[in-house]
């Protein structure tokens, strides 16, 4: 067994197996504790939220309580390996969200036979909770499961595949864009890969001002285009009016290149291909589309990003949905709107653009951070994160009507 | 408001709202840590669990961890008032598990169309957990909702309602019965009261030797016989071929009267209709079927227990929920089956005959415990319980064949 092996297992093993526990905020010890937790004391909470809904906000633990639910079709990039197998990874989202934004968070693997199933078995506990993230469930399933999801819960409903990761890409991408002097409108874009990320990425480009023409997707049969018959609804929604069919025809003159499919896809002559000042997002985990060096190697005139820790620019979805729910949360939002979205994602931006405190630094092993090619998106560590995206988001929910209560005074105030 | 009132509804809501959050039981602090906890490290115990589905109690927190269910339609006394009132009574039986048997336990409140959705939406969910202790559901869906779950899932099912009142007050009327020198097998039985609990309490006494035909079950229209068409088939099993209609003609001259039903519906008159050597278990709460101080004005030679704390023989589910799920659990069981919830009746009974220990005395704030009229069940807090019923639990289920492992070596050794 390889060291790493042995001591991610270990990690899990030992001293008592998983991450998470339940923990009592309240003390339990004498009998007069037991008597207003319980029978007969609990009955007034009990009789209070059913004469105003709310109250369930001020009595019980629900408003900081977030259920990650999956289904184990899309495990990490292992595949389908059924609910039981994605148990640690949901695990691990507990504890980052904790860890990052101070949310409780528990961990709930759904056996189901059809998809009306999933969605009717998260549906029907989702009131348990302030809000429910989604995690490593198969497209095109996901799009439909969020769908109805959002449709039916009156609470937020966030499927971080998709929206993690493209509201983070979004971050990054603008401010690349901003550094090469390129504008979102009128750029060409390359994504490869046409799963829950890819196709959510792009939608969320596209409310930021892409344009949807400029937009060549490729899924493993090559470049989805308009006379392809095998598309399900969500890829036909980028199916090109084109006669590309390759990587090589669309990446000619491109100015962005979103790669959510696999390592060394992107080739270096196909990267020589591209427009001047071009932006490279190799998300593939943990194997970019190209290597860094490579690609360094090949063009001097690039901004690249990748979802590794070891490189500049990583694209990490713990730089949002801490943040999202935490925002979303503490207004008691009913949604995550595309509002909220788009706030997150402006928030992220900005705080590249700031200097960077020495704390900061430190804990990314590195000298100086500043906005340019290295440095387009802040670091996972950075404590400001929490402040900016939950505030931004707070305020958007708010704004648009999909929260319930206002901002609390000095909300997030550093 | 009332001072306890007010008491209970500020314990609930400061300084956090609610009474549970979740803990990380590793540590999340350096960049090593998160590698460990998140992406790349935690595909390792998903490949393990993967390949052995058994290794999900090793590396997560599955084996450690309750769920605590409910739809709110049973809600303590206070009825239907739906799965959000129901959360403040959910999490304080999470406190429970916590406090008395280590346990970690979760609310989960289901909003659902049918019982036929209620079930399913549990047995969807079940998995995740090592067991799920289904609460406050109103009879007689509770009957059809914890069959068909204990036919579904291959973990614990445990409705507390029904088999956490009725494991402890056999625990007691066996003592009593022992004290009053009556033999269980030939005690007449009035059960007043046809739902949940009173059902089950019914049933588990004829596994332990009660005669079906000896008990005489009422609900709100009287004696349950043969000739009434309104039964539903829980009740039907009930059903005796009598002529007998009211609790004074089913009350004169049996030997043990079982109350869950309402306050103040034994009377004084009926009381001294029964036998010799009477035994009343008036488990109504807050106030019982009859006040004690009333029932030994009546009779000098009865045995009384009731729901309530503040007089002697509490019947009180604490004393055996958390350490049946305990014993489960730490054997991985499948199921908690009969011979585990005799074996649970048969080790709380046998504490409440040996010597009482300081400290217990002290919690309880008397001088003296001694097996007797006055104490013929444990006592909540007494921290012999948690050792006693859970390794008797836990050994029934490894006799069984309900275990998945066996028991740990100097398992709950005193």
């Amino acid at each position: 067994m390889s060291d790493f092996r042995k001591q991610a297992l270990d990690y899990h093993a030992y001293p008592t197996p998983g991450k998470i526990s339940i923990e009592l905020t309240k003390s339990a010890e004498t009998s007069k504790d037991l008597a207003l937790a319980y029978s007969p004391g609990v009955a007034e909470p009990v009789r209070a939220i059913a004469e105003n809904p709310d109250d369930v906000y001020r009595y019980t633990a629900k408003g900081n309580m977030v259920a990650v639910i999956s289904n184990g079709t899309a495990i990490l990039g292992l595949g389908n390996l059924g609910p039981m197998a994605s148990k640690p990874v949901m695990e691990g989202k507990a504890l980052l969200f904790k860890r990052f934004a101070g949310l409780d968070a528990i961990d709930i693997e759904v056996t189901h036979r059809t998809t009306q199933d999933f969605i009717n078995t998260v549906a029907n506990i989702a009131d348990s909770f302030g809000g429910v993230n989604l995690e490593d469930i198969k497209a095109p399933e996901c799009f439909e499961i969020e769908e109805a999801l959002v449709e039916r819960c009156d609470v937020p409903i966030f499927h971080d595949d998709q929206h993690g990761t493209a509201i983070v890409t979004a971050a990054g991408l603008l401010n690349a864009l901003e550094i090469q002097g390129k504008e979102l409108r009128k750029a060409q874009i390359v994504c490869l890969g046409a799963g829950a990320a890819a196709i959510a990425c792009m939608e969320l480009l596209i409310k930021c001002g892409a344009q949807r023409e400029h937009i060549y997707m490729l899924d493993s049969k090559g470049v989805i285009h308009t006379r392809r018959e095998d598309l399900n609804p969500y890829k036909s929604l980028f199916a090109n009016n084109t006669d590309k069919r390759t990587l090589e025809d669309v990446i000619t003159e491109a100015d962005v290149f979103v790669g959510v499919s696999g390592p060394d896809l992107l080739s270096p002559d196909a990267l020589k291909l591209m427009a001047a000042k071009p932006i490279i997002f190799a998300c593939s985990n943990p194997d970019p589309e190209i290597k860094p060096e490579l690609a360094h190697e090949v063009r001097d005139d690039l901004i690249m990003a990748t979802g590794r820790s070891d490189y500049p620019n990583q694209v990490n979805n713990v730089l949002c949905f801490p943040f999202i729910f935490r925002g979303a949360l503490d207004v008691r939002a009913r949604a995550i709107n595309d509002e909220m979205k788009l706030a997150a994602v402006e928030a992220i931006r900005q705080l590249a653009k700031e200097p960077v405190p020495e704390g900061v630094l430190k804990a990314a092993g590195v000298d100086k951070l500043e906005f340019g090619v290295d440095y387009i998106i802040p670091k996972p560590l950075d404590p400001r994160l929490k402040t900016r995206v939950a505030k931004a988001v707070a305020e958007a929910a708010v704004a648009t009507g999909a929260a319930r209560i206002e901002l609390p005074k000095n909300y997030m105030a550093e």
